[in-house]
């Protein structure tokens, strides 16, 4: 086994930086974390679904942090249309995200039905632009959908649109399902699948019990984490990092009881990672012997689906940490202004390689 | 629908109790649960595995508490050997709890193997006792086990027992999964099945987010919650209420970080609904169009298979609750001794019915 690796610039391909002082905590984390390249989700509040309001947000992360390369997206929502999409295509915009309306966080604008945005997608692919999917319809107690199988209704839609666009290049967001992952390996090259570094560790035996690991979509089964575990191993191009790196205020992530004692508040969606993110998956992968699988998933394989060549000089080293007591271990919270706190995950366990800086 | 219901004395045939400061704190609940009859989990700390263990533990309870009629049970361990239930049985014990190893709330002293505990069941099958089977297994990646299939796996014990002891009265508890109502109905009349009021309202989708809704087994699809729905609405015997009501301090059912930033805590498992029992399971079995069936769910069928009558004298009378504004709303927690508080379920929604005392 290595004790030290070095990889050319490795990219995030979904993750979330915010807006305000979480934007401003947050968006220094990423190169923190190892990340070079990090494609930004556009699930602010109102949405981004003007090339305009992009852009404006594109300058706040640049200001925040010019060593990062940010790859910027449109959400999907009545306001884009194929004009919109044109000229967001000039301004250099990669990709448009799509939220089943009410599946997560900030969804609320989300899409109901996709055949309202052929058009779109046609200039999408016409365009050169990437469609993200958030793969999961919502829950319908009725029809039994629920968020263990919200991912699995999702797959016929994505197959479809897969058939439909053949030269749109679409891209499975987060999967969570063996379902997925075939579903995936199945279709043509133009679909491909970001995967995230916690759902290589969790599975729900973790997250009922801790709402820091509640996120959409939910870890499922062993079965499913092992199918995400293996076609990494496997090294299918196919398969790429995207964090879906998801901070929330640490209030958030706790049920409070509202002073009058009349409701309890449910916890937030969402799993933070970017500020130990690519030792983190270095950890994960060498824990189920893909070690030698980190670079193309968290550069090679996502660049080249996306197109965005590794910049020279922008390598990274890791190092094994070191093995003695607490050497390693993520501690805590991040703090900001105004009493904001995120806690990333992993906190208390060790991570068994680190960035020599 | 009427606005007024008298029934013979209900009872609740699981309940958590717990010890200490606790015990003092919940026990009083019980009865304002409008429950007469209370079947007591023997899961303290240590776990009750003898007679004069489990007799002092029920003569704190009848000091705390008088006007309940406390049935006792056994921990199932390798004390419990034929001649301490027949003790147990000539000092009145109703039944033994059996725990797999390590599935929930102070079970790290469970079972792995029945095999071992044949004579007991023996002994308990010629003493009349009965057997309080929690049915899950423990987890195991390997095999794909997730406290999500830990139920279903279950069954085939659960079937194994009820058919080499054809005498012995039997109980799954709490069920949650169609598969475990539809085994339960297969079997002969020698299993029976208790059900939560908890579990007649959630699914997954409102667990996940909620740790105040996190307990073993976990709320499981909604077909699953269907299925315990629809076997209620149809009357059946071997069904009744069994609360699984299970008390934890506020503070274990949130994840509370360590000072050193070293670790995050896990939430305990446990829904707790002592408080408002009746009056929550009138409100969960009209809102699926099944409270015509409230007396045999929470009286008639459990007494019938422990064979303890209804007490004249001690019936209980519900009325529906006023339409005012604020009026049936659970608020708030519960508060004891030394800062211990208690979050009740259902805290900020409304009762429709409650208890006329």
């Amino acid at each position: 086994m290595p004790d030290e690796m070095v990889m050319p610039a490795p990219a995030d391909f979904h993750v979330h930086v915010r807006q305000g002082k979480m934007c401003e905590l947050v968006t220094p984390q990423v190169a923190k974390g190892g990340v070079r390249t990090a494609y930004v989700m556009p699930n602010l509040v109102p949405p981004l679904t003007s090339t305009d309001a992009v852009l404006t947000y594109k300058a706040e992360l640049e200001r925040l942090d010019p060593s990062i390369q940010w790859l910027m997206t449109l959400y999907l929502h009545p306001d884009v249309t194929p004009e919109e999409i044109r000229k967001a295509a000039k301004a250099g915009i990669s990709g448009v995200k799509s939220y089943p309306r009410g599946v997560t966080t900030n969804s609320n604008s989300g899409i109901e039905d996709y055949g309202v945005y052929y058009p779109v997608f046609k200039a999408m692919e016409e365009e050169g632009m990437v469609l993200n999917l958030h793969g999961e319809v919502p829950s319908d107690p009725e029809k039994n959908i629920s968020i263990l199988n919200a991912e699995v209704h999702f797959l016929s839609h994505l197959k479809k649109l897969a058939y439909d666009f053949p030269n749109l290049r679409i891209v499975l967001e987060h999967a969570t399902t063996s379902n997925a992952v075939d579903t995936v390996l199945s279709l043509p090259a133009n679909v491909a699948c970001s995967i995230t570094a916690h759902h290589l560790y969790l599975t729900i035996d973790e997250v009922a019990p801790q709402p820091h690991h509640f996120c959409k979509p939910l870890a499922k089964e062993p079965k499913d984490r092992k199918a995400l575990q293996e076609v990494i191993k496997s090294g299918n191009p196919k398969f790429f990092l995207g964090s879906d790196s998801a901070p929330h205020p640490l209030s958030s992530k706790i049920p409070n009881l509202t002073q009058d004692g009349h409701s309890v508040s449910a916890c937030a969606a969402g799993v933070y990672t970017s500020p130990i993110l690519i030792p983190l998956v270095a950890t994960l992968l060498e824990s189920f012997g893909a070690l030698d699988q980190l670079q193309k998933f968290v550069c090679d394989n996502g660049r080249n689906f996306y197109k965005v060549p590794a910049q020279k000089g922008q390598e990274l080293r890791l190092v094994r940490t070191s093995r003695e007591e607490g050497q390693g271990i993520v501690k805590g919270t991040l703090k900001g202004e105004d009493g904001i706190e995120v806690l990333p995950f992993w906190t208390g366990k060790k991570l068994e390689w680190e960035i020599v800086n």
